[in-house]
């Protein structure tokens, strides 16, 4: 056996003493996320993907490749229990895996894009083909993901391509340590210990993450500190680099607009200044001397108090050019964020972004791409998609989706988000006729764009299973999955992720799909039903719809429901703020009419009096309670389709997810309770049959909520 | 086998597939702390062990003494690798071990306390006897202690009492999962998860603190928030005293003072007002309704912008027996903190607390504790102690040490911190003349005090390792075995931390021992060497000795170390502050003369000229050089050091300290240029040989330090 230098094969016993405490290692803590890897306990099963799998053949020294054969190594280790060689050359050996860059065996090579991969059988062997090593490592996984899905090998033939060239997850992570958002624990970046110390816990994020395609990073908060650009951190930042580059992704910073005052020394931060403009290219070579595949800048500027631009009286694009130019030299990318708003009481804030950046379509350096979050708002659990899309024909625009749940009920409620990001991808824009979905546009496809991208605001946190509510993981896994290929389907990555991570028997996956892509609209339900959004103040934890006082009118919750005694909803038509204006004419039509708007929209675009009789044979008062009602209770209905998987299920994961429903359940009774308690006050109607008053008054739920206002 | 619902015996078999990657569970990560259980690798030895543990004799179901059979169980699975059961009856049986409260087999019962334990060797079973059954469960961890540290056990004989009655950790945990001064990750409480869902890390938590014999805990921040008086979280808190309580541990709050007006909606706090002692009581009565064994509260008053009584007019005592009355019905305590200091730049932090709390003694209800931090500032690496230890005869003084490492060097500088514990106890007050020693104040042998304590500023976070740095897990060891007894040597203590959890092989540990009784002095030497202190600003991680702005003149670097053209450190003789007539004569004849007093606390109370020669024959310019120097180069020492045991302890254990070491050194050498060059400029010597200046200039110090003090 010539790879036993790689291969080694330690037994440990582990002698699990009493039946109340199951201590690690032997209690599943959901660490290994999807890469479970698990032995599979069909018997034939297991030996016919052992027969395909004897050997896995790699050639040279590539550390993206051997990333991607140790993978495969570890994988079929567990998955088979046995341990396979690593080998230079198949000779005339069949039976095995063959991992094959460029101008490989298969034919077909033309199919694949850069990182695309295909999987096929070809003289008795499974061949892995990709055009880079990045795509080998990618066709890995997927082959991986085969065996732990169950599907049979011996015919297997697969071709796969990212469909964005930028799949990024962005960690709103502080130097402190916090995360902006963060609900699974702190960061897992340990700044103090970084560059000499590196967690082990930092390659097993980059394994995750290759599983899915992710390929870029952006380590801290978009609230960025100039910290992250000082020589110091640079050094630490490359330590981080070294470790994830072995499997194909680079590092990315936020930046902080006025570094070159603050930690340059200069007296001005205008783009157009020379000696700024010098400050950052010196700045980039700085970089690129120690991270050579630096990614790029990530950039929140002139929005709420991030300095900016604007601050000398020049544009985005300006700002954003002359980070180009600094990275001209090197394949770097600068992601602008389009995700700004101005405190003006009489404005709506839905239309600020397309105000700003409307204009500026062709304007920006071919380097540039400006990020655009999937709403105009601020990832509402239900939001129309932003006006931009579609309208930048000239200007590459990337999706930022948020899977952290900062409006989706922390780490006690389970969202199954996937529906959420398809929803907002297969929506047509109509920006070059029928068929112009968002999806196109963010792929490239609708308007040519040269650069593509998708960002997901990362749920990872320092707990142990690294989102906090393990069913979290599954939102993780939805985002990369989707930013590798946006055609797949919420149900199908629910699928994949339930049999990687919990179970293959057939009737527990349906179930718990079942209720996973229930679980966004059982959430919308109690939360803000028919279109209703934001109501929150700072904590963006605990019903606060009667919040009227912030330091800004759209920091307030009444400025989004505008309840009043005639009714409520945002009217933005043109008898109200016309923000509808902004979207091509055929969603306008769609939108437009408060008789034929899609109830989930209603209210984002319509002011609706109480008793307006709706599509459902309800008045908007009843069928909000309704809403509020049933809501609530499907989560007594979660609760019951989870008891019934749990011998399906290892008893850990069991436990933890059944605690947070009964967590969910009874904060999603308060939800309910706050909102139909407060608009009540509005509506003057009683609560409709056969639902019964709330058990408390209003100033009772205030109470509760005033706790999580407390320092 | 009657013991079979209590025993499972499950065998993992983990198959680790590349010499690359070890995953976990495989992978060592420090999560077992020093219960790590592993098997013994001498069959003679396990086989000597395991006939004299054949079996468990528990009578009953008392959950304290079936979670020490359960321990048993566990410890001995995993040191013998054999399943040992556990039988209510040993009959005629011999070789085993069996528990016994109260009037249990062994005739010298009067030897305990309440808490303490007997271990002896009777009728060939081991017996483990406790007048109660946490005497018990500390009696299974002493016994388990002897397998670890593998000491014989057939003629075992031990008697252990704990010599102070409340054993505490203290949390400076934050309701958004910070902590304030934490390393090791984010807090470990999930309070948005409590009540419903019990992170198995809450009773791994327990184990550790009961195997040392902590007995309580406080879960929040002394800058508490009201909230945790709220009956949503008193929930939160009952059900992690539930995990807790089967290992002896009881819940304590940090109180906010004015909650009556936060969360009460009363106009005042003031203790004397009749509705706010009602409020109180009821508050009490509400708790002790859900958390029967409630352990009372913490207090941090009119300290550091925290309200308190004197708001009121009132005084600490005023506010303290105000809590001590609403505890009355119940068997709990009031710990009051002496932390306090006014804004007064002509004043000496120093003397603020004596000066406050001096003229209360005799004045404090019998409820009430004063908890002291050991040294009159703020937990330097070294202070001389605090002159309220002996002072107060008739109020019962709480030691407080700091186990975090918030001026240790975070997380990066091994720094062992029992040295710092015994050389507060061990120092002689004189407050009833000779051998009055801070040990003897705080066990109350001396005043006769008739409540004892100590708590420490805990170190644990959500690092799966608990404490970041590896090493630092040997603090929380240490403290809490001083917490039991104060008699026993830093030595012994880390020779048993050491071959509980990184190796038993006698040379590895007397090296690793050598490098961790030597680790406090050499931190000593590079950063507070000869008496100086608090050269940081709010971050308290940089060296910072130039800061001379700040809200607070207590709250520069200036205000301690005092330099000017004639020398260095603040003058608390009588022809100073005169502070160190706050302590006994004996004491003061000590300190009092610069030629005599001790070079470790010479800075502290005198200004000395920098051209004056010490008793080491260099002068203070050349002494000081010589500390920073020889400081910075022995963290090379302990590289070197540590390099030596590598093939002694596991690998991931191994790099990872080895790492930090890597960075300590680095840091030393930036803490000596800092000193050196800032010194410098006031002493206007060079630096002696054979020492070399610094490479870089105090502006680039500077700079570097700059860093870490944007947001």
């Amino acid at each position: 056996m010539n790879s036993i230098k790689y291969s080694k094969l330690v037994v440990f016993l582990l002698l699990v003493a009493t039946s109340t405490y199951a201590g690690p290692p032997d209690r599943e803590d959901g660490y290994r996320l999807w890469l479970k890897y698990d032995l599979i306990n069909d018997a034939g099963q297991r030996d016919a993907y052992a027969r395909s799998a004897q050997f896995i053949v790699v050639n040279g020294n590539n550390p993206v490749l051997k990333a991607a054969a140790d993978e495969l190594q570890i994988g079929l280790q567990g998955l088979l229990g046995k341990s396979i060689p690593i080998i230079a050359n198949a000779g005339s050996r069949t039976g095995g895996i063959v991992l094959a860059v460029g101008n490989g065996p298969t034919a077909s090579n033309q199919e694949l894009n850069a990182e695309g991969y295909q999987i096929s059988s070809r003289s008795n062997n499974i061949v892995i083909n990709g055009k880079t090593e990045s795509g080998v490592l990618y066709g890995a996984f997927g082959l991986l993901r085969q065996l732990q899905t169950r599907q049979p090998l011996s015919t297997i033939s697969l071709t796969s391509n990212p469909k964005v060239r930028y799949r990024m997850l962005n960690h709103w992570d502080n130097t402190n340590g916090t995360i902006e958002r963060g609900y699974a624990g702190g960061t897992l970046w340990k700044w103090f210990e970084l560059p000499e110390r590196l967690d082990p816990r930092y390659r097993d994020y980059a394994r995750a993450n290759a599983s899915l395609g992710i390929n870029g990073t952006v380590v801290n908060n978009v609230n960025a500190s100039a910290r992250f650009l000082t020589g110091e951190y640079i050094q630490k930042i490359a330590a981080l680099a070294k470790v994830f580059r072995p499997y194909g992704i680079r590092v990315y910073l936020s930046i902080y607009f006025p570094a070159p005052k603050t930690i340059g020394g200069l007296k001005t931060a205008d783009p157009l200044d020379p000696e700024v403009r010098k400050w950052w290219a010196d700045k980039a070579k700085e970089i690129y001397a120690l991270i050579p595949d630096f990614g790029g800048f990530l950039v929140k500027a002139n929005s709420e108090g991030e300095p900016g631009p604007q601050d000398y009286g020049r544009n985005h694009a300006d700002g954003a050019n002359m980070l180009a130019d600094a990275l001209k030299p090197y394949d770097g990318i600068v992601l602008w964020r389009a995700f700004v708003y101005k405190a003006d009481p009489k404005a709506d804030r839905f239309k600020a972004a397309y105000e700003e950046f409307g204009d500026l379509d062709g304007k920006f350096d071919k380097k540039v791409i400006v990020q655009v979050k999937n709403g105009p708002i601020d990832f509402q659990p239900r939001e129309p998609f932003s006006p931009l899309f579609g309208k930048m024909p000239k200007t590459p625009l990337a999706m930022e989706f948020q899977i952290t749940q900062e409006y989706l009920g922390f780490a006690t409620h389970m969202v199954y988000e996937a529906p959420i990001f398809k929803e907002c991808l297969e929506t047509d824009t109509y920006a070059k006729g029928k068929n112009s979905t968002v999806a196109r546009v963010v792929d490239g496809s609708l308007h040519g764009y040269a650069i593509t991208a998708m960002a997901g605001v990362a749920n990872t946190g320092s707990d142990r299973n690294w989102t906090g509510h393990p069913m979290a993981q599954a939102n993780w896994y939805a985002y990369g999955r989707l930013a590798w290929d946006n055609t797949l389907s919420a149900e199908a990555i629910a699928n994949e992720w339930i049999k990687m991570t919990l179970t293959n028997e057939p009737q527990a996956v349906k179930r718990i799909a079942d209720l996973m892509l229930r679980s966004r609209e059982i959430y919308v339900n109690y939360n803000t039903p028919l279109g209703l959004s934001r109501p929150w103040s700072g904590v963006h934890f605990a019903p606060e719809p009667w919040q009227n006082k912030s330091s800004r009118p759209d920091w307030t919750a009444i400025y989004y429901h505008r309840a009043d005694s005639v009714g409520l909803g945002f009217d933005r038509t043109s008898t109200g703020s016309n923000a509808l204006a902004q979207y091509s004419p055929e969603v306008q039509q769609r939108w437009n009419n408060a008789e034929t708007c899609p109830l989930p929209y209603l209210l984002w675009f319509h002011h609706v009096p109480w008793t307006k009789k709706l599509a459902t044979g309800r008045t908007l008062w009843d069928e909000l309670c309704t809403r509020f009602y049933t809501g609530a209770d499907s989560v007594g209905w979660m609760q019951q389709q989870w008891a019934q998987v749990k011998n399906n299920i290892d008893p850990e994961t069991y436990a933890d997810v059944a605690a947070r429903l009964e967590t969910q359940h009874k904060e999603a009774i308060w939800w309910r309770d706050a909102w139909v308690l407060y608009l009540q006050e509005y509506a003057r109607q009683p609560i409709p049959a056969p639902y019964k008053k709330p058990k408390r008054t209003l100033d009772e739920v205030k109470q509760l909520v005033d706790i999580y206002l407390l320092r």
